[in-house]
């Protein structure tokens, strides 16, 4: 099993955000996102994927206008996604996929909905790559799971199977994903061997 | 130049949003969203294609909970998105696009954010297929620009030259989007023979 790099405590880039800079093993769970954000962002930079989160959807009810020019959004309510949190392109491939976090020493399929399981499928039958990234928070591990083990362990738990994935299982079959040296989660990295592209 | 058939008064489906239901020739701008986003269904329903609508980002301020499980949102604001409205798979290619409409004789490119135009021409750059959709709402007409085109014409605009578009040169050099007898606008269509895919 690979461990994470000490390079969390080394040099940031000036791009690097404000809670990155202080991420230690002990508060990596907080920055999960901003993590993945963070590596979205040099991808870009560099020239090697567009990839982006997609923005939280909002109901919105009520909106006022204060001022000329200036829209306040003052009754609104959180809709659940259609897809998933994240999507866009890598070597000219479409890339999606949904980031979890989890405190425990499984992953539970209620953290995700069924519809974006679906989604994952839908887009892997039509030649993308999409996957799941968890993060054990408390062990400080990131794991990279291929939809295809995915459905078909959701499948099996529809079917009186597991309700949820455990840790042992992501150890023996999913991808461990490192923060390198430079404090980027290189999924692509692992892209690039799983899917041999 | 070719005309909308007059599918618009056929029948149904009963997954047909209201508001397509009802346009006509007349109210077809309002609904220029609710036409992509039901083709975008269509393409789905039938494994053509998987192409969402991002939501629309907003910067939340502030969140009541005025009981145990509901957030209610009572002070935010509309944030400038990062990147254009849709994108997804097509036969394995990302697919890009922004879409807008004018009310006018030409497309100015104060529609648009520089920004959006870069994400484009990079989307492009990295072997995705991104392009602009513009319906000119009097006219009832929609268009396909290319990126490359768009990407011309606006280095071409920061250079002296025009700061819009002209219909008259997308009716020479953009393609027209029909919507099909079933109320579908096929953009994927001119995809297929545009970029010979």
């Amino acid at each position: 099993m690979i461990k994470y790099p000490n390079g969390l405590n080394k040099t940031y880039t000036k791009n690097t955000p404000t809670n990155i800079k202080n991420a230690t093993k002990a508060n990596l769970g907080i920055d999960f996102e901003d993590l993945i954000n963070h590596t979205n962002k040099y991808y870009l930079e560099h020239n090697i994927a567009c990839i982006y989160k997609k923005p939280t959807p909002i109901q919105i009810v009520k909106v006022n206008y204060p001022s000329r020019n200036k829209a306040k959004i003052v009754e609104a309510y959180y809709k659940t996604p259609s897809t998933t949190d994240y999507n866009g392109i890598y070597k000219g491939k479409y890339i999606d996929f949904e980031a979890k976090s989890t405190k425990t020493n499984s992953f539970p399929f209620s953290n995700i909905y069924e519809h974006q399981i679906k989604h994952l499928k839908t887009v892997s039958n039509m030649g993308g790559i999409s996957f799941l990234i968890i993060q054990f928070s408390l062990k400080n591990e990131i794991y990279l799971l291929p939809t295809i083990k995915l459905v078909s362990l959701y499948n099996n738990s529809l079917n009186g199977g597991r309700k949820s994935i455990p840790y042992s299982y992501f150890q023996e079959n999913a991808i461990l994903v490192n923060i390198n040296k430079i404090n980027i989660l290189d999924y692509l990295q692992v892209i690039n061997s799983y899917y041999n592209i």
